[in-house]
């Protein structure tokens, strides 16, 4: 629980100087986190532990199945998801969340999970599936009239950068952060998975008030997929900042919902790819 | 259909020039393909199109349902699956691919289909599904007594790189290479999703006699995770290297088979995680 990276023995090998080295090294822990909803199994996802409340949170929340944090009644560690430890006791494994819906909300029928299993894919069309994420989402992101300086938006990555705790060591985490427009952390995870760590912040924002998104970007180490995208529309985020490049579909996606996507956000430059209005340069 | 990448409006802002222009820009195109066995949907990927008879045959060899090309008796697009066209008459949308599989071969049952769904997800404990892998697995990594000289592996990624002809225009896109351990490039591919090229490189295989993998190696251009090791693992590759760091599971996954794992291939430099004596430093 809460292992995110481990020491390793590694052979370095360098052509240059011909020679090799083993010596310990550190790298990103990926273990699977498996959620239940009230006593069912719903996914596993490879996630990095830690933050896994939250992740279930945002995972619910992204996905379409709950609306609001009360609408979890209960979720915790399964008491019953025990190995054979080193002591010869079992131990828990933290890698079984089970989550207990609070009355009155739905539980996921048969062809939502189904749904889940595809891991966030829009069905078929993406023109049909981009038009059924917007009836999804509870929230309208168009209607945020929230504004943001294109000389903060460059600044967003090197402070999430700063936060990343693990990646230095490992170089093996996605990070995802929340910022006011001002340029405020709000929150910043990581993950070996780039969707779980939006799902942590995500879910962090669901506990702490923050849902819908209103004012808020979100910022993303990497790409900025459909799946990324689709995922911050859920929670109500108006403005999406990769540091790498969007999908066409991210594009299509963002620009339907009126969502501002920004991409490439390097040094003093950035590309805005859909709902450029948001972004001011005076 | 191959449409692997599109041109988009993007404006372009630099807040050290204090300007903005609006230009065309070219995007790595991600859109959903739906896979149906012997009738049935059995999952949606988002992925590049192109190659995607590929992509399916590698899919189903690297989630155990097929074993070999012959298990696949016809692999084609729908025929039904259109969308109104700009010329006002149906499309295909090249979207969903029919497959049916060969008398005699099973096709999955609902268990494996949702094992599917999780996204080769390793059931809940590591240490048990790891093994579990090693068993589904048709082929023993572990006997293959290739090896590969570190001046060979450290020369990959360019050679794989040399091979991108989207990601220079996008930057967008992953890659997957086969190589012998001569260094001769078999096959390279591209997807928005880094365990599609791998499927696409696994299915090229398939189609051209190279199940298992034996003497070759896997180069990926991102990470190292448990889902890409395993994948090798499941087509039989013996050698897997990866240009950036891999995750505590895949290190796990790919010692369990016998598999070598470098990371941090750049340069003249490598990483070698499991397997190190297949790789020759003099």
């Amino acid at each position: 629980m809460g292992r995110v990276t481990v020491r390793r023995k590694v052979t370095k090998i360098d052509v240059a100087a011909a020679g090799s080295a083993t010596r310990p090294d550190t790298l990103s822990v990926e273990e699977p986190l498996e959620l239940r909803v009230n006593g069912t199994p719903l996914t596993v996802t490879m996630r990095t532990p830690g933050h896994d409340i939250e992740l279930v949170h945002g995972f619910l929340l992204t996905e379409g199945l709950i609306r609001s944090a009360d609408d979890i009644a209960l979720a915790r560690y399964c008491e019953g998801a025990v190995v054979s430890g080193e002591s010869g006791f079992d131990e828990n494994t933290y890698n079984v969340v089970d989550v207990t819906l609070a009355a009155g909300v739905t539980p996921p029928d048969a062809s939502v999970t189904r749904a889940f299993f595809t891991n966030s894919s829009c069905g078929v069309c993406g023109k049909a599936s981009i038009e059924q994420l917007r009836a999804q989402s509870a929230f309208d992101v168009r209607a945020d009239p929230m504004e943001v300086a294109a000389k903060v938006v460059v600044s967003l990555p090197d402070a999430l950068r700063a936060e990343q705790r693990s990646f230095d060591k490992t170089g093996g985490l996605h990070a995802a952060g929340l910022f006011g427009a001002d340029g405020e952390l709000l929150v910043a995870r990581e993950d070996v998975g780039r969707h779980n760590a939006v799902d942590k912040v995500v879910g962090w924002s669901l506990q702490n008030g923050r849902v819908p998104g209103v004012g808020c970007v979100l910022v993303v180490s990497g790409r900025a997929s459909f799946e990324l995208t689709q995922k911050a529309i859920m929670a109500g985020i108006p403005a999406l900042a990769a540091v790498s490049a969007p999908s066409s579909l991210a594009v299509e996606c963002a620009e339907d919902a009126g969502m501002t996507l920004m991409g490439f956000v390097r040094g003093t430059s950035l590309n805005v790819y859909a709902g450029a209005h948001r972004v001011t340069t005076t």
